[in-house]
């Protein structure tokens, strides 16, 4: 998906909201793991990951327009959480090809590994976006760039405590590590791109900002001031929409604002679809708010 | 396995070599995925994988104590990608019970998520170590720490261009990126280790240097005398054993020199192991010049 697609779909749903499918199957309705068993005896964790994510897809899709699994989540179940993030991604494809897939990854190795990333990712899975890790610079990086209407994510600010630990260091001239990162990350694998009148990078890069980072995102602006900036944090770790919207937004919108657990384990009874929606539902009038506030 | 074994296996084989298995299946030799294909047809790249992988195992096991499987190259495979690491994983452990096995993932997420890959490489893989990228701070690798024996391998000073773009930003007080992670790492996840007398971190993590850095590892070893490197870029990337040996070899040998394409794919012709066999041989006999060198 192309940067004009997805605000299109921004501003047709009045959402900029991702939703984040970390299934963990020690949190999935009890409801869920029965069916599961009492079809596939031990061998249930494929369907219940599958069902899950399908149910939860189903509830939230008319109040987001991303999902973002995390594969830690499903590599954690070897063969079978691979097979079932393989099937989320193709119930998600064939059912609702509006929705922006993003693969939370944090991948990024030297060149010619980071190549065989970026095949996986952008060929196999078809993913339109991938989160890629920025410690090993710049060749680590472009050859997840080299694809047409499909995104590198970078990590920039993030929304954990260890944030503080290195992104903040500051340079001899007073420039921090993300501020570099963000700077930097803008000049890489571009040159062939027409720029509509943009950084080139706007239309394949987006940066995790955490949403518990505040008033940083001034700061964020004025380094990528176009860019779209992928923002976890809100909900279970605390951050708050309205300052993030208060200080990240742009004039494209230019926000993705991720919550994981907040919707997708709002409940762990029979009615978790219902409540997941009802919780997207009430990020997505916030956002309509926001969307409004901004002129959007 | 722990540090006083991985020095004993260093001392009796006279090696500290790790082979890497960056195993991609438009490298493997003809003649594997002849066979391969002869007997499962058009699903031969599982076995192509894990017939090579075994061969270049048995063919350099009397010469390395590591093997570090890459899963870039696993992954892009998706399901069968899978299986043949575990596979080959497996093998290893059935059969070369003494070797180290690393784990090359370059992983690192918000501390849920980390916990999740650490029980995926550590419980379900039973891998002894594992590499972790270390942008996002502490929380992103202590979840990966509290294993007995277990190892994080943290990105500290990378082999490829890109190393330049960030590791190498000094702060106001002139401390360089990498520096800062070396130091501040070894705080994390170990207060109640016993030290032996060393850095207690020491005993369950190690660096990556990469072999193209040279005498940066007289810089390394102010901060981190005790611990062991994990050093990739000897061979295709160009860095030089002597080096690295020179400048970063302490009083327990505190190596592990990968080397990948230059051993694996040293011939693609049928005599493909037997080159392997040769090409890790050479890497080991300099090896014990270096350990002889350094009265070991």
């Amino acid at each position: 998906m192309n940067r004009q697609e997805l605000i299109r779909q921004i501003k047709e749903k009045r959402s900029f909201l991702c939703v984040g499918l970390d299934t963990d199957i020690n949190k999935i309705p009890q409801c869920i793991i029965d069916e599961a068993k009492a079809q596939d005896g031990d061998d249930y964790i494929f369907r219940a990951l599958c069902e899950f994510n399908a149910l939860i897809i189903d509830a939230t899709a008319p109040y987001c327009v991303a999902y973002k699994p995390n594969l830690a989540f499903y590599e954690a179940y070897g063969v079978d959480g691979i097979l079932a993030f393989e099937a989320t991604i193709d119930y998600l494809k064939e059912e609702y090809p509006n929705h922006f897939i993003i693969a939370d990854a944090k991948r990024g190795d030297i060149g010619n590994t980071s190549k065989m990333y970026a095949k996986t990712f952008f060929e196999e899975y078809d993913v339109d976006a991938l989160t890629v890790a920025p410690y090993m610079g710049e060749d680590s990086v472009t050859p997840f760039l080299g694809y047409d209407d499909k995104w590198v994510i970078l990590l920039a600010l993030t929304s954990n405590k260890g944030s503080h630990d290195f992104q903040l260091t500051e340079d001899a001239q007073g420039e921090r590590l993300f501020e570099k990162v963000l700077k930097q990350s803008q000049q890489w694998g571009n040159a062939d791109r027409s720029t509509f009148g943009r950084s080139a990078s706007a239309e394949n890069m987006m940066y995790v900002v955490g949403a518990t980072q505040g008033r940083m995102f001034e700061d964020i602006r004025k380094v990528v001031p176009d860019h779209f900036l992928l923002v976890p944090g809100v909900g279970a770790q605390g951050g708050s929409l309205q300052e993030v919207c208060q200080y990240g937004m742009n004039s494209d919108c230019g926000l993705l604002v991720n919550s994981s657990r907040g919707i997708i384990y709002a409940s762990s009874a029979d009615d978790f679809a219902e409540v997941a929606a009802q919780k997207a539902q009430e990020l997505q009038q916030q956002m309509d708010e926001e969307l409004k506030k901004a002129g959007l």
